[in-house]
C-alpha cells in the first residue's frame, strides 16, 4: 500500500478542492497525523491550505511528523500568527527540533510572539548537544505530589495529560522537583479511590541524566520495556521524559548512522531520498581521498616486490582473491564487533575472550579458504606456487579477522566510534598486508634466482 | 554501570545464601525483571534457585527476559512441574518462542501438562512462520462488545488486562470475532461512567495481518507511534497484537542482521558473546568461499593483461588504488541504498530518480578522485600513465557507484532480499570491472609496441 496513492488521499483532495475549511477538517478527521504529514511533504502546496485549516491541536501534532525541507517551507510561507498557534501546539519536543531549522531572523519574531511558558521551554530545550537524552526529551509529562489520593491523581491526569504517552503515569515529586517514584494509570484505576498515592508508587525508577547519550536511552527504554524514560539533572530533580516513540526513532537513527558509517558515508540530513547531491557528494568524499592515498601502500608493496613479480608472474593471479579474502574476512569480524558493541551485547572487557574464540573460529576459515584455493593452484600454477598461495591464505584470513576484531575495541579505547572500523578500511588495511604478506612468503618458500 | 557487577546484586546473593524463599523474593522485589534474567544467565546454579523462588507470575515474566541458551539449561534441570507453572505465567509470544527451543520429548511432557486454554494458544503461535507478525505477536489483550457503557469497560479492563503492555487499550470486536475498532483507558476515565462504549471507539485502525514481515510491523508501529499493533487474520478477525516493546526488539533484531548480511555474516542465534566458534565459522564461510572463486575471475583479468602489464610495469601500481576505490564509492551507494530501502525512506518506485541524482553525484565523486590521483600520477609515471589513471578513475567510480545503487533495486525486483548486495560481493564485482577496465584503457591509450 503506497500511502502517496491519489486513491487513498482521494477524500481529502476533494475536500481541498471545495475550499471550505469546514469540509477539510471533516475529510482529514479520518486520517493519521503521520499520513497527513505524508501528503503535506507530497503536496507543499495545498499542505499549506490544509494545514491552516486543521484545528490548531491536530494541526501541531501534524507539523510535528513533517520532513525538515517542508517544516523550513511552512515556516516561510505562514504568516507569524498562524505558526505561532501551530508551534504552541506542537509537542515540546518536536517545537525545539523546528526551531533549530529556521534562520535566526524567524526564530527571533516566532520567539517573541510564543507565550512565555512556551519561550522558557525552547530555551531550555534548546540548550541540550544533539544526540543526548536532553535534545531528544519532552517536557509534557504529568507531576503529582505525595500525599494526594488516587481519585485526585486520576482527575489531574485526565486535565492535565496532554497526549496518549503520558496520561499512563504520573511522575511524583518532593520538594525542588526531586523526583521520588511513579503511579501508573493502572495502579490508580486498580486502587480505591481515598487510597494515598504514597502506597502505590513505585520507586527505583529507571533514570537518565540529560547528557546521556541517546543511544544509551534508547537501550534502556528498550531493556526496561518502559513507555517513558524519566530525565533527571545532577541533582536528581526531574527536567524531562523521553517517550518510547522517540526512543523508537532514535534507536532506528542510530542504526543507518552505523550502517553509513560502516560504507565510510558520512551525516547525511534528512532521508536518501530528500537529500541533495551535493550533500550527498560532501558525506562520501572525504573518506573516498583518503582511503586513496592509504592504497598507494598497496601499490607501494606491489612495485617493492616487481622483481619477484615479473619472475613468477603466475603469482598476480592469486592476488586478488588472497588479498579480498582478508579483507573480507576482515569486514565479517569488525562488522559483527561494531554491532556488538552498539547494541550493548559485546562490551570492552570482553575482549579477551573474544579474541580466543575468533582465532579459533579464524584457523578454521583460514584452513577451509586454504583448502579451496589449493585446488586451483594445483591446477593453474603447479604444486609450488599452490603451497605458496595455501600458506598465504591461512595467514592472510587469520590477519584480516584479528585486524578486524581488533579495531573497533582500539578505537573504542582511543575514544573514537568503533563504527570508523568500517568495511572500506579494514578493506584497504587488509590490502596493503596482503600484498606485503603474499610476496613475502613467495619469497622466502620460492626458489629465487 | 555494569548490571552484572557484584555489588549491583549483592542484597540478591546475600538471600540466596540464606536459602530461605522469604528472603529471596523480598530481595528480588527490588530488581527489574531484565535485571534479574541478566543475573541468573551470569549465574545459572544459583539462577535456577533463585527463579523456583520467586512468585509464579514474577518468575513468568523473568523467564521471558532470559536469553535462549540459559532458558534451555533451565528447561532440562527445573521439575516439570514447577516449569509448567511458569510457563503458564510467561506472556504468550515468550511461551511461543521458549517452546520451539525445546526437544521433541520435553516439548511433549510440557505441552501435556498445559492448561488446555494454554495449549491451544501455543498450537496456534506455533503455527506462524518466523519473521511474521504472527510469530511476533501475543494473545494477551483485552476485548470488549459493542454496546457495554464507559464504566463497565474500565472494570472489565481492570479485571482482565494482563499487563502494562495491553491495559491501555480494549478492542472492540462485533460477531465472529471481526475487529470493530479500539477504546483507550484514556477516553474511557474522561468519559461519563454511563457512556456507551460505541460512542468512543475510534475506527480505522492501522492493523497488519498475520503474514506481515516483522519489519513491516516495526515500521507500523514506529510511524502511527502505536503502543501496540492488532493483528487480523485476512477475515479482519482480530488473532492477536503485537506491542511497541516487542516490536522495538524486532526491529533492533533486523538491523542487526542487515548489517551482518552487508558484511556477509549469515544468521547467528543468539549474541556474538554467546555464539559458538563453530556457529560462527559456519555463519561466515559460505560467502568467504563464494567470494573466493568469484575473485578468480579478476585473476584472470589480470593474466590476460599479463603483456601490457609487462610492458608497462609502473601500471601495477596503481592498480589497487583504483579497484579500491570503485569498491568503496559501490559500498558507499549499496549502503545507502540497502539501509533506505529497509527503512522505507526509498521505494522500488524511485529507481529513476534516484539513478539520475547518483550519476550526478558519482561524477563529482570520479572528477575529484582523479583529480586527487592524477597528481600521484605525474610525480610517478609520467603524462601517459598519469592520463591513463585519471580517466579510469572517472569511469570505475561511476561505474561502481552505479552497481552499487541498482544491484539492491534489481535484488528486490527478483524477490531477493536487498541487503544481499553486501559491501564484500560489491568489492569483488568492482575488482573484476576495475581490473578490466583499467587495462582496456590503457591499451588503449597507451602507445603499445
Amino acid at each position: 500500500m503506497s500511502f502517496l496513492d491519489a486513491e487513498f488521499f482521494q477524500p481529502l483532495l476533494a475536500a481541498l478542492a471545495t475550499g471550505e475549511d469546514n469540509q477539510i477538517q471533516i475529510a482529514a478527521s479520518s486520517f493519521n497525523a503521520a499520513d497527513l504529514a505524508d501528503f503535506i511533504e507530497a503536496h507543499p502546496d495545498s499542505g499549506i491550505r490544509l494545514l491552516s485549516a486543521l484545528p490548531t491541536e491536530q494541526g501541531g501534532k501534524v507539523l510535528g511528523y513533517i520532513g525538515p525541507a517542508t517544516q523550513t517551507l511552512i515556516a516561510q510561507q505562514l504568516p507569524t500568527r498562524s505558526l505561532t498557534e501551530l508551534v504552541t501546539a506542537m509537542p515540546s519536543d518536536e517545537r525545539a527540533d523546528f526551531f533549530q531549522l529556521l534562520d535566526e531572523r524567524k526564530q527571533h519574531s516566532l520567539f517573541q510572539s510564543l507565550a512565555s511558558k512556551e519561550r522558557e521551554d525552547l530555551r531550555r530545550l534548546a540548550s541540550f548537544e544533539e544526540g543526548t537524552a536532553g535534545a531528544l526529551m519532552s517536557s509534557d509529562y504529568a507531576m503529582i505530589s505525595t500525599g494526594v489520593t488516587a481519585s485526585t491523581a486520576i482527575d489531574l491526569l485526565r486535565k492535565t495529560a496532554p497526549d496518549k504517552e503520558t496520561i499512563y503515569h504520573a511522575y511524583v515529586v518532593g520538594g525542588n522537583h526531586t523526583l521520588l517514584g511513579a503511579v501508573s494509570l493502572r495502579n490508580l484505576i486498580t486502587a480505591t479511590p481515598s487510597a494515598s498515592v504514597n502506597d502505590l508508587i513505585a520507586t527505583g525508577l529507571v533514570t537518565a541524566t540529560t547528557d546521556t547519550p541517546q543511544e544509551e536511552v534508547a537501550r534502556l527504554i528498550s531493556r526496561y520495556d518502559l513507555l517513558a524514560l524519566p530525565i533527571v539533572d545532577h541533582h536528581n530533580r526531574l527536567v524531562g521524559i523521553v517517550t518510547y516513540d522517540d526512543a523508537m526513532d532514535a534507536a532506528e537513527a542510530e542504526a543507518t548512522e552505523d550502517m553509513h558509517k560502516g560504507a565510510t558515508v558520512g551525516k547525511l540530513t534528512g532521508t536518501l531520498r530528500d537529500a541533495s547531491p551535493f550533500s550527498l557528494y560532501r558525506s562520501r568524499v572525504q573518506w573516498l581521498v583518503i582511503l586513496v592515498f592509504a592504497n598507494i601502500f598497496t601499490g607501494a608493496g606491489i612495485a617493492y616486490f616487481e622483481g619477484i613479480i615479473a619472475e613468477h608472474i603466475a603469482l598476480l593471479f592469486f592476488m586478488p582473491l588472497l588479498v579480498a579474502s582478508a579483507g573480507n574476512a576482515g569486514a565479517q569480524s569488525a562488522t559483527l564487533m561494531v554491532r556488538g558493541m552498539a547494541t550493548g551485547d559485546v562490551t570492552v572487557t570482553d575482549w579477551g575472550r573474544l579474541l580466543g574464540k575468533e582465532t579459533l573460529v579464524a584457523t578454521g576459515l583460514g584452513l577451509t579458504m586454504a583448502a579451496a584455493v589449493s585446488v586451483v593452484g594445483l591446477l593453474r600454477a603447479g604444486p609450488e606456487i599452490a603451497t605458496v598461495v595455501a600458506v598465504t591464505m591461512i595467514v592472510v584470513v587469520m590477519v584480516g579477522s584479528l585486524i578486524g576484531m581488533l579495531l573497533p575495541f582500539l578505537l573504542d579505547k582511543l575514544k573514537f566510534d568503533p563504527a570508523t572500523a568500517s568495511t572500506p578500511l579494514i578493506t584497504t588495511i587488509a590490502d596493503v598486508s596482503g600484498v606485503l604478506i603474499y610476496f613475502s612468503i613467495a619469497t622466502a618458500l620460492l626458489d629465487i634466482s
